[in-house]
């Protein structure tokens, strides 16, 4: 039973159902009344029947976007949304800040919109099994996982890539080119995040390359933000350090570092390399074009809606998937200058 | 009654009646029939009551964002989600290429999800009255409205810039500096959208300024992509056409056209002065920074959420919003050379 077939009953238009249905003041006391009781009667949404209320809660999958400005995330919302879709669900989304509990607002969203599962796109690395105590659905963790936590592995599902290893991935080619002296732009280097996670991969590539880390050459921006990532590669630029080249933990905050040490007269890559992490489709037209380790975005959303799925209609148990980034050459890299 | 009171009622944890509402396998029958009896006996879920159901079909409000490549949406997006929670509804919200037909998919959203009203974010700018018949809820134009079409204004709600009015301020910008050669960057002139209002915009400041407009100087991009973008301003360079500054109608557009002018040896501003319409963040942080008149995008992602619930419930009729853009001030333009 549609709304047309509402209307064809009462001998009325669809759209003066819509208004009764819509509680609007222009339908006739009669009108009402007929529509109602015709509503009523029928069957006319099928999702809200005893039945269905029992076997389903509804057809709805939560996405909670953390950390809104992420540019990154926009390529995945898009794949996420088009996959519940295809599959006959419907994608409830909300978008918090990044300093905002994804676990509290998810838990919420669970109760009122009667969530069947969750993706999380973004949020804390170091969940504990107390905190997840709110989520009582299926989840998957999108672009993050449980890395610092504590989490049984066999109790929520995740979608990444490795980041530690793609951030040594991108030092590596900075080190290729004879590089030594290779600063780096986190947002902080003990957050328990990715950007502390990408941080352990620039060690640990220096580590391997007879290196010592050097902590004049780390530039924190606190955020991922790009005018923080901008103010953070002035300060180091102007702190005297002498560095030839830069590993930044991702691409919106490359393009900022990338103007900073243009504004201050050093020139990208002839002075001083940029790497990053992400692939974004602006950093292909900045100048220089930006060399990054590109994230499979299209089979991150995916992945993320297939697995939710699959346990959700009770066809696996949670699982983890790991995926590899892939280098995308720009013009931001050189050998050192001298 | 919530699913914590449906848990402490049979005796079981809340995660267990979470898996017999998911259908999951790992629950014994007789607790499952337990566990259903109570749901079913129960209130469980307030909406699907059968008084809910007649007074209003749902609190879902529909967000169908058509040309999801756009970065210009992101900030919208997230201000109408936010604006929409806020007020205790939910945002159910589907992408759709830029050649799809949102009039269709926000139909089927509104029968499927049983919609109390859409946001259109990106559409046609030419409906006719019959088009928009599926539509029966209440409806408003974000970022475009009927501007070639032939609605009834009283039919429908828009929020948008004066778009003709925003192109003729930023070539008046290029005049004011002694321009007098200037080029025009747009996706189609004739393609009754934001693109050919634009464009008018464009024809309009030169006419007043005394200026015949050369079909030579325009490019068209045949979209709104940056790769198309890049690709058209790259043909008006190589073509040897004499022009000293440009007017594109999006700052993405812009970005891929300043590296197309570079690539091709010609510096912004030096040789050539590029000035846009959006106000991206991103644009800040290129080089030179984007000169640009910006959209408003949290005013007008909050006035169409205003609109759309005023509408809703009854308390105005449909209404248009129109506001001004904003100029910022990069370093993209110059005096012409010479």
């Amino acid at each position: 039973m549609t709304i047309k077939d509402i209307a064809k009953l009462c001998g009325v238009s669809v759209s003066t159902v819509s208004r009764v249905l819509n509680d609007r003041p222009d339908v006739s006391p009669a009108v009402r009344e007929q529509v109602l009781a015709a509503v009523r009667e029928s069957n006319y949404v099928p999702n809200n029947s005893a039945r269905d209320l029992v076997r389903t809660s509804s057809d709805a999958i939560g996405l909670v976007v953390r950390g809104v400005s992420n540019p990154f995330y926009s390529d995945i919302i898009k794949v996420i949304g088009r996959e519940i879709d295809a599959a006959g669900y419907t994608m409830v989304m909300q978008q918090i800040g990044a300093n905002e509990d994804e676990i509290a607002r998810g838990a919420i969203m669970e109760r009122e919109k009667k969530l069947r599962g969750i993706i999380f796109l973004g949020g804390r690395w170091d969940y504990s099994p107390e905190e997840l105590g709110p989520i009582t659905v299926p989840f998957v963790c999108c672009s993050f996982t449980n890395s610092f936590g504590s989490l049984d592995r066999r109790s929520y599902s995740s979608v990444t890539i490795e980041d530690a290893q793609a951030a040594e991935t991108a030092v590596g080619e900075l080190l290729k080119l004879g590089h030594r002296r290779i600063a780096c732009l986190v947002a902080e280097t003990d957050d328990r995040s990715i950007s502390e996670l990408r941080w352990h991969g620039y060690v640990k590539a220096l580590l391997e390359a007879g290196i010592e880390p050097d902590e004049a050459l780390v530039a924190r921006a606190h955020s991922f933000n790009m005018e923080d990532a901008y103010a953070a590669a002035a300060g180091l630029a102007r702190s005297g350090a002498d560095f030839t080249a830069m590993f930044i933990i991702a691409d919106a905050m490359a393009v900022a570092a990338i103007k900073a040490l243009a504004d201050l007269g050093r020139e990208v890559p002839r002075d001083c390399s940029v790497i990053a992490i992400d692939g974004l489709t602006f950093s292909e037209y900045i100048r220089p074009t930006l060399t990054t380790l590109c994230q499979p975005t299209s089979r991150m959303g995916e992945e993320s809606v297939k697995i939710l799925l699959d346990v959700i209609e009770g066809r696996s148990e949670p699982r983890h998937v790991v995926l590899a980034p892939e280098l995308r050459a720009g013009a931001s890299i050189a050998p050192p200058p001298g």
